[in-house]
């Protein structure tokens, strides 16, 4: 990695395997949710994370037209357990997750959408390559996606990476 | 991640952004080439590393056919600098890689890749999904692309990762 602080990659990767993080997006009606899946590495020379978000989410429409994210990862000691389980559960068309629910839209530096005030480390992302799953191993298919809407997986260039508080 | 030594992700970033991995495909003429881009993370409640490979390239038929590949990084007192050069500018077609190069195809323990003996730390992953690259952003294209042959995505699942020596 290039920009990313020390041991950010692995931060990102253990929050998204045990806990969640936070992926937000911004414009006229900025939104949150919890993500549980992702990666992180290097592609055309740019640190570059990848996210997949399920057309049927109100996160996707957004995404497709603004192209910018963050990730927002929980400190250890504030893990944001039941934030976590809210934004994971609630879709943005029936409620704004930004008000009520102790998730502030804190201003990001490079990008048009906000981070997660409440969380300690984020990703701010502008996505390069978007694409569709095709070709899925029929171990996974029927599982995960029984009635179709695979997800879109974004290929992001992480233009700016740092710690809050 | 839930099956990889510790800190094996921070060492896969690290080789690919600095020096390069080797990636290796079996089969009845096994190969190996060069990475510098990947990423690692979870999907599917699994580890999984991603690689792109070119359809042009040799290794892209192998692992269309058989779905498995390892990836073996270099140790930090042995960086096999030499080697990364020539597998990432020969082609497997004109060239049996493991044959008097210095880089030896010994046996994986989960997959029928081949590892690369003379490296350090090994990921086994078998292909989950593969994916073309579409709307790839104009800062991108012309760079990388300007011949068209869009790099191939593989998403594979993380089935064995170890140390040798």
């Amino acid at each position: 990695m290039r920009i990313v602080l020390p041991g950010a990659e692995t931060r990102f990767i253990e929050a998204i395997t045990h806990g969640g993080a936070f992926l937000s997006v911004g414009g006229p009606r900025p939104n949150t949710m919890t993500i549980g899946w992702g990666s992180i590495g290097d592609f055309w020379n740019r640190d570059v994370m990848t996210v997949a978000v399920r057309p049927s989410r109100f996160t996707h429409e957004i995404l497709e037209r603004e192209g910018e994210f963050t990730v927002s990862v929980p400190a250890a000691d504030r893990p944001l357990s039941r934030e976590l389980r809210f934004a994971g559960t609630v879709s943005g068309r029936d409620e704004d997750k930004f008000r009520g629910h102790g998730l502030t839209a804190a201003p990001a530096k490079s990008v048009g959408a906000p981070i997660v005030g409440e969380c300690a480390l984020h990703f701010e992302c502008r996505v390069l390559c978007r694409t569709e799953m095709d070709h899925m191993d029929p171990g996974v298919l029927p599982r995960f996606y029984p009635d179709g809407d695979l997800h879109t997986l974004y290929l992001a260039e992480v233009v700016a990476c740092y710690e809050t508080k």
